[in-house]
This record gives C-alpha cells, sequence and structure tokens, in this order.
C-alpha cells in the first residue's frame, strides 16, 4: 500500500494508532459490520482501510453508499479521537458526500485531513479511493459536534 | 399515521404505489437489509417508512448514520423514480446530511420532495422523523445522475 | 406577493419584524450592498425580498451566485436572531446551496425554516423563489454558530 | 507566494494560464467587481488570488461570506475550463462551503483541485488561504454542469 501520509504541524496527536483503534473499536457502533482499520496515523490526517465483502455490495459488484457513508464517518472519528482522545460523545452534525466514480472491486480505503479542531466544531476532508488502483471514488467533508469537556 | 403529503402541480407520476414499490424491491440493493415501505406517493413527493431493528441502532438505542443514510437515499430514489419510470441507472451523485436530534425508538419516516427534476439531474430534499413523535431527526439533500434516455 | 408562512409551534419568537429588521440593518454587512426586506416573520420562519439591481447581474441578465448566497445568508441570520434576539455575533459555519434554474427577471425572495435551534447550533433550509412567477430558483441548508451567552 | 501546486497525471490542460485568464476575465461576470488573477496553473489544479478591497470587508475587517463564495466560483470555474476549454455556459449547480476560521487581513487565495471530469458534471474541492500566513479560512466543494458539446 502507497499511502503517504504528510504529517501537518498544525496538529498534535494525543492517542498513538494501537490507543486510538482499540478505543474506537469498543465504543463505535459500526465495528461490528464493518471491517476497517487505521493503516496510518498522523498529525492531522489518518488512512483507514475497510474490508469489503459480499454484503456491502450492490448487483454488479459496486460497493454501496452506505457502506461508504460508514468508512467516511468512521474515519471522520478516528481522525478528531487522535487529536482529542477518548471523547466517545462527539457525534456527527453533518456529511456531504459526492460519488465520483464505480467503486472497483476491492477493498477501499478513506485518507482523512482534518481542516479544523475547534473546541465545539471538528471538521474533516476525505477521499475514498480503491485500495489496488488509487483511484478515487468518493468525496466528503465531515461535521462533528464535540461535546463540552469538564476540565 | 399523519403524514399528509400536498401534491405539487408541477410534477406527474408515471408509477404508481404498487409499481413503483415493486420494481425498487427488484433493483434496488437495500432491500434486503433494509425494511421499507412506501407509505404514500404523490405528485412531487413520497412518504417512506423504514422499520429499524437491532443491527440498525448503536448502543443506547439510537439509529446509527448509515441507516439514516440508507433512508435518505432510497426516498430520493423512489420519489425520482415515480417521476421518471424505470430507470434502475439513475445513481445517487452526491447527498448532504444533517443530522439534527437524536432519533427516538422506533421506526422512521422520510418525506421526500422533488425540487429539480431535469433531465441529466433530479434534486430532492427530505425530512427524516420519527414515525412516532413526528420530531424532525435529520435533514438531506439527495443528487440523482439520470442516464441519457434512448428515444 | 402569496407567501403564506406556517407557524411552527416548536419554535417562539423574540424580537418582532420591525426590530428584527432594525437591529439586522444595524449589525450585518450586507446591509449597504443588498437591498433586503423581511416580508414575514413567524415562529420558525422568514420570508426576505431581495430587490435586484444592475450590479447583482450577469451578462444575460440572470442574478449572480454571490447574490443568492448572500440572500440565502441573511435570510437564515434573520430568522436564528428572530428567535435568540440580538446576538450579532452568531456567524455562519456551512452553507451549502443548489442552483436548480435560470432566475427570472425581477425581484427574488427567499423563504427560510428553522429546522434546529440548540444552544450552540442553529440550521435552517431555504428556497428561493422568484417573486412574480414563484418558481423555484435555489434551495440552501445554512448553520450558524451560536455564541456562548452570558447568563 | 509560496504555492506549489503539483499536476496531476490524470488530467490534461487544453488552454494555458493567459488563454484561460482572458477568455473568463471575458465572459464571467464577476470579472469587473472582484480582482481575481490565476497564480498558478497544472493539470488537475489552479491558484487563484483575489485582492481584496474596502467593499468586500464587513465591519472588524473580516472578509465578507458572498466574497469568498464568489472566489470559490471562479476559481472552480477557472479549473474546469482550463480543462475543456471555452465552455462558457458551464453553470455552477451547487457549492458547498465551510467557513473554518475568520479571514486574515490582506488578499486571499484559492487553491482549488479537480477530483471529477466527467462528460455532464465537473467536481473540484478547494481551500481558501490568507496569502500571507497561509492560514485556511474557509473549503468548498463545487459542482458544475457542462453543457452537451456539438461535435
Amino acid at each position: 500500500m502507497s499511502v503517504a501520509l504528510q504529517p501537518n504541524p498544525n496538529y498534535t496527536l494525543v492517542l498513538n494508532k494501537l490507543e486510538l483503534s482499540e478505543y474506537v473499536k469498543e465504543v463505535f457502533p459500526q465495528a461490528d459490520s464493518y471491517q476497517w482499520k487505521v493503516e496510518q496515523l498522523v498529525p492531522g490526517s489518518v488512512a483507514v482501510s475497510m474490508q469489503i465483502e459480499e454484503h456491502h455490495l450492490r448487483p454488479g459488484g459496486t460497493v454501496s453508499g452506505p457502506t461508504m457513508f460508514a468508512l467516511a464517518d468512521v474515519a471522520a472519528y478516528l481522525v478528531i479521537l487522535g487529536h482529542i482522545g477518548k471523547v466517545a460523545l462527539a457525534v456527527t452534525t453533518s456529511l456531504n458526500i459526492n460519488f465520483l466514480s464505480k467503486p472497483p472491486h476491492g477493498n477501499l480505503m478513506a485518507r482523512c485531513d482534518l481542516i479544523k479542531l475547534g473546541k465545539r466544531l471538528a471538521i474533516c476532508e476525505l477521499h475514498i479511493i480503491g485500495v489496488e488502483d488509487e483511484h478515487i471514488v468518493a468525496q466528503a467533508t465531515v461535521t462533528y459536534s464535540i461535546p463540552p469537556r469538564l476540565s
């Protein structure tokens, strides 16, 4: 796999890849039905692969919209929690997705970049690509609301 | 159920509720994993209910994002095909969804209105509400690309 | 003009049409370059007209995108402030607009409905229509961030 | 200026920077009221600066939303026409913009990348940054409809 995420000097991670994966597997609902894996985690960005199984496919072999939605949503959740820590109750407030081309056979990868990390809102943008051919199949922008933290 | 869709005089249906439901059950992939039903169909609008089952829930009992995505997407597909006929290859090109409040227990309903039906693009907007309390839980705008028709 | 806004029993106004208009004219920047007017204000909704002038037009006589953006943005600001009061520092965090058809000659009207009014975020959806023919020319969803209030 | 656009091998330009600028100045309406300039043009991407003047500002010195909308829209138009040629009638069908932070004093720059260039739809994503501090102030996704070409 040739993902090469560039660290963004404006951001600082507070969890490492293993801590983040274990925490999100524990608290995130899609953990059961979608087989995702954090491939890379650098300040500002994450790469998350999703293993595509029979039940994610439409007839003809393309990946369904809800499956791509789930990949976009979990990638955003991962990159945000990597930078704010174990705040399970961060919730998606909006998701805008553009479907660009028919997904290839095989697994998918989301490359997700933080573009804003405020106290109350975090926003990231991401591309979903085919793992094998690196062709972009969807683009999304995701906004999460971050609950007030006790301090 | 107290949905009361208003017919829009700018639109004309070409399929009735039964024809539409049967066709979409046949060609739409989510038919297997999501239990949706066309509750009403009038010129310009559709109301589609979705039966929420255990595997659509997050811990705590709220409906997952991908499930609401799937409801929005199928409602848009239904209202568009109701007006253009059996054009299976209409595909979602973008979907923008805002999550407004925690979904209630119980089934969901999408009320979906066409706002544009062009030769190449169709756009609709929709609200997802709880069937029991009619509280709005999500708002979405969905764009479909319509393939060129042979004529 | 035949706008007929329905009051939404879930919302309560805290400013009347005159108070709202005067306050926004005072604090909102576009007041100088766009001639807008609150036509109706009911709980949950506002109707705002905009007088289209020569410099808002593209060649051919259609209204420019930035002009429609400005109308959508001010309508959202108006409906939100009508319900939260004189909170000048509410700021737009996102705006999603779909251009549906070529605007007609003549003035435009935005009909804008609140769909969420939280402590931190307010979301509304709106249609921009031609005042004369009531044809819909654009649809938008606008999110504002509401600053924490001293209390 | 330190923009460093990377050429994308999937795209091929059909106009050079000068041809593109002259054509768009001629046909694009905002040419009169906004002072934009193509800074770089490479396959797949464009960088466009906008000179901010007094009438683009809100009180307090921030750039108005409609001004950022106009910059996003013209940058998208430029990158698309750079790859399809003198097709004046390409029109914006949707624009989704997130405002991330208060714009700095000084001029703005949009870096805009094509993510899809189909026969009927083109989609690009862009960042608006402050020219001086390179801080990102807004992110947008823009869809254009391309008219059928005679051939």
